[in-house]
């Protein structure tokens, strides 16, 4: 815990409470902050007796040698955050493996094989539009290029390959699977969500994650003065993006799954002027893949009745969806998930007071999950808050949390 | 129009067509485009023979002497546009002076009084978020202090001080109808709406201007992961304000009456975050005072039940209303309606080419008319359009608008 938030001086959030601790943090991908927190992580591995490797997409392998060669057992996670996010979504998962290495030297613990503790870039999406999206290289499911030209959120002319360069992290390793196998994956992470604390639970054996897309949709309206252009004269592209949102909204409560929009811009953004001009993000999420195409099909048809004058009471307007992304359903390995069970049962001492679960947000043992056996453990956070500076988990969980991953490993290792 | 498309190389906005002046404007109050037409101006009307003063509000008046000292009868508007306006709305007004200043010194002409041409500063808010706020400074319906520190929107730290300043137009001249009194005020502008070309009309004789306010609503929620957080468990400031929006047009239409949302600004702004702060502008019109009260009190109720979980089916938000300014509903003086009615009269030939009509957008002889006898004259633009880089209106009807701008002034001050 002391390293933890040790490396949250940099990028340090909003502040909520009294305590030095009690801040958010705001450690965009491949920022100046991103890239102190990157060196400590090079260094105390490197001092630890890891080989360091960085790829082609900033990735960040700390491997210790075993008894044989061969692919290391990997504990991974990402050490940048949201905007406004919190000191535990990514950064724990980090530290827990560079605490695994710790105790693996204090105790003289000899593996197998080699383990390691792997950073991942930009697995929010948050500055990079494609969340997991250097994991999701790794495992060549997302075209290098399509990622190093990625531009960053909000206008800027940054891509993640101008900003790798900046920071010195585009390593000369292919971001490959192939130049870098991995034996599996386990990832420790914060819930993110209300389930585990409301069952005074303390560990989530997470048997796979939810499909997820992400769409930016685009309306085209026309300019127009707002104290001089009756309804029937407009072509209000707010108006319209506003009824979308909403029964975006409804659409997915009616199928049980989710819909959000965290971004939206318009133009030319005048009190007085109607917009000609509104683009906003949509995510949709459910366990099942063929709801979130269910509710992609049903919105596409819903918001094109929407650019009609009946619904808008003015001119026809024009909607086109653009798709940022799309995570499928993802099912872990029954290995790696029994490695987790077991953990679990091992250091809580009691099967009850772990629960298996799906994970609502993507991680990048997603992609992980494509290319070598994988599972997560989640750990409790306050009231389920994530995204958010408040978000909180005890020290005593993330201690349990911490040695579940390393006994996940050791077991995956010696299997 | 020659001099008016020439002033429009300062500010040129988006382009429509192929010809030379198809373009719009996007000429901000008190940038540095706004400098240089604000000199130009200047220039020019000392050129004719004017005496210029600048107030501390940056109002420029260009007076012209007549056989008697005493208050000029002055054509006065703007030359400050929309981020993406036109070249006709405001700018129209302001030539059509300069020409009058020509015409009567080509012809000879010796005013009873002085006549004088007006540039008002910001007269459209789109920069600093009060329209029309130097003219009432001027008429003393808007404290000095609360329009030199009104901050630009968008986040920027520039004032109308700061920037009165900066571009040098910061005048010694107390901004008050007390050191600058007017005789009459007479303004052409373009109708921005769509009455006047649908009923062939070619002069509107603006009897007065509707009421409108403008409010800046703030909803608080909570950011939250989108992906982990069910709706059960949000507090989604997005969503309300889409509600929010989508109401407030249909409580307006209710009415018969406007209401429009032109600005909307979120945090954290991330995709897979849900908002937990949203900012939207919220301008609502009527011909009558007690419409727009009604509305105002009707959404203030319908905002505190969006803001319930009932309605968003997640943990109640909180809304607050900034009420940014206030313009009631406008009469003209007779004596100046009676003025421009003559006019237009003698300019077209006819009495039916004329209609009288209430302006839907603000004006500065709103504020001129509570400190001087004022009317206004409309001529038609191109489907109603405004606002927006395509307004247009033809050299034939800016010609006739502008003659009866100058019958206008001469019958007044010949009265
Ligand atoms: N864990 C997490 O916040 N991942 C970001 C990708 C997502 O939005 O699910
Ligand atoms: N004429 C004009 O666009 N004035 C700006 C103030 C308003 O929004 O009515």
């Amino acid at each position: 815990m002391k390293d933890l938030h040790y490396t949250c001086q940099w990028g340090t959030g909003k502040r909520w409470g009294f305590m030095a601790t009690e801040t958010g943090m705001s450690r965009l991908s491949l920022s100046d902050t991103d890239k102190l927190a990157r060196d400590w992580f090079v260094e105390t591995t490197k001092s630890l007796g890891c080989s360091v490797t960085v790829d082609a997409m900033g990735n960040i392998f700390a491997i210790r040698p075993g008894r044989e060669d061969g692919p290391p057992t990997c504990a991974g996670s990402h050490l940048d955050t949201q905007p406004s996010g919190g000191r535990y979504d990514g950064i724990l998962g980090v530290h827990a493996g560079v605490e695994m290495m710790k105790v693996l030297n204090e105790h003289h613990v000899e593996t197998a094989f080699p383990v390691g503790v792997v950073n991942w870039t930009n697995e929010e999406g948050a500055r990079f539009p494609i969340s997991m999206v250097s994991s999701g290289v790794w495992a060549e499911e997302i075209a290098l290029e399509t990622a190093h030209n990625l531009q960053e959120v909000g206008g800027g002319s940054a891509t993640m390959k101008s900003e790798l360069e900046k920071i010195g992290y585009l390593g000369t390793t292919p971001a490959s699977y192939k130049s870098m196998p991995l034996a599996a994956h386990f990832e420790l992470h914060i819930e993110q969500g209300p389930l585990l604390e409301a069952e005074k639970k303390k560990i989530g054996i997470v048997k796979g994650v939810q499909a997820y897309r992400w769409y930016t949709i685009e309306v085209l309206g026309r300019d127009a003065h707002t104290g001089t252009t009756p309804f029937s004269a407009r072509a209000d592209a707010m108006l319209a993006a506003c009824r979308m949102i909403s029964v975006s909204h409804d659409v997915a409560a009616k199928h049980s799954a989710l819909a959000s929009t965290g971004i939206l811009t318009l133009s030319p953004g005048s009190v007085n002027t109607v917009p000609g001009n509104v683009k906003f993000s949509l995510d949709i999420r459910s366990p099942q893949d063929a709801t979130v195409e269910a509710i992609e099909a049903e919105l596409k048809q819903e918001f094109s009745r929407l650019m009609s004058n009946e619904v808008t009471k003015g001119l026809d307007l024009a909607v086109t969806w653009k798709t940022d992304s799309i995570s499928p359903a993802t099912h872990f390995h029954g290995d790696c998930i029994a490695a987790v069970r077991a953990s679990a049962e091992s250091v809580t001492g009691s099967s009850s007071l772990a629960r298996e679960m799906v994970s609502g947000a993507g991680h990048d043992s997603v992609y992980a999950s494509r290319r070598c056996p994988t599972s997560m453990i989640f750990v409790p956070c306050r009231n389920g808050v994530s995204h958010n500076p408040e978000e909180f988990t005890t020290a005593e969980d993330c201690r349990i949390g911490a040695e579940v991953l390393m006994q996940s490993v050791l077991r995956y290792d010696k299997s």
